[in-house]
């Protein structure tokens, strides 16, 4: 099959993807490739555009198509309350439990010795600037129930501690649960119920 | 998070492939945004490039880039032996056990009165023309061990019985089994235990 290299290197990105093996990569190129208006062509498009435009906030960090994300840029939300969250995904599980109203900060991990990740990897010095810039009078850490998104929790509790009021997400988060997995309610359960540091 | 909608509509897209929910959506656009270098902006490219190359072979219905597929063009492969199968994922199975060195007919599905497919859907009469045409003396069904398929097999043998040599997998299919969820060995071993109809 010499003439498919086109279509066996696309099987390859494809098998790059979280959740998707050879086999469905496969299953996914034909199922495109006999889709190719509906799903293909435009498919290609929009990921184009997304290369071209999507960018990390320079705030918070959230992926958005402008330098200042649009969570930020919303002034009908609270200035006062930063929630802290390891990535977009979990940002996202918030914001579809739709219970939150203020700002966050985009970790992009958690603390980490091993892979040499440091408070500077994890933008939070900048973090410890925008609670000053901001008057930001609650920082809740919503990190994952984990090891290390708790120690990542506890070092910026540290950090913060005095200069502002610290919560972190309580009931209904299973230990060792990520906030991506939990449905709607059990965020916002976990929300309200959050409890003082 | 009314800016994100390029990126909601990438994700909405991604959801609708086989194999990805709205979940493994989420998580395969943030890995594309994140890799946007050696991910996303290669992946929009050749999906661009697949949606513009990308056919059904003219004789064989496989898919390549050109009018004539690569193994209906290739001289080397025997002339007078034809492997049918239901589907391309089937062919690219049966080509990963690298054991037939004969040509394809792919027929695009299964004989269904439910889903009005019949025989031209299938293009079984253009396999018919192939087998006088092309000097055919022995033609495997190699269909799916479902009922559709030993059906789809049945009304095909009918069709050729007394013109060539019809042979089915035999060993190694398990019932109710798909050819494109079995590995290399147990395809070879089936074909080369091909049993006379
Ligand atoms: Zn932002
Ligand atoms: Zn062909």
């Amino acid at each position: 099959m010499t003439d498919r290299t086109d279509i066996d290197a696309l099987i390859d990105l494809m098998a790059r993807l979280p959740g998707l093996g050879p086999r469905s990569a496969r299953r996914a190129v034909l199922h495109l490739i006999a889709k190719r208006g509906p799903l293909l062509t435009p498919l290609a498009a929009l990921m184009q555009t997304v290369a071209d435009t999507a960018r990390e906030c320079l705030n918070c960090g959230n992926i958005g198509t402008a330098d200042i994300c649009p969570i930020c840029a919303d002034d009908r939300r609270a200035t006062g309350v930063i929630c802290v969250v390891e990535d977009v995904a979990d940002l996202w599980a918030m914001e579809r439990s739709g219970t939150f109203r203020g700002r966050y900060h985009v970790l992009g991990g958690t603390l980490s010795a091993l892979d040499s990740i440091g408070p500077e990897e994890l933008h939070i010095p900048r973090l410890v600037d925008r609670v000053a810039a901001e008057e930001v009078t609650e920082v809740i850490l919503a990190l994952n129930a984990t090891v290390d998104g708790q120690t990542t929790a506890h070092y910026i509790a540290d950090q913060l501690e005095g200069r502002v009021a610290l919560s972190s997400l309580a009931q209904g988060v299973p230990i060792g649960g990520e906030l991506d997995y939990l449905d709607d309610g059990t965020i916002t359960a976990a929300l309200n119920a959050r409890k003082p540091l």
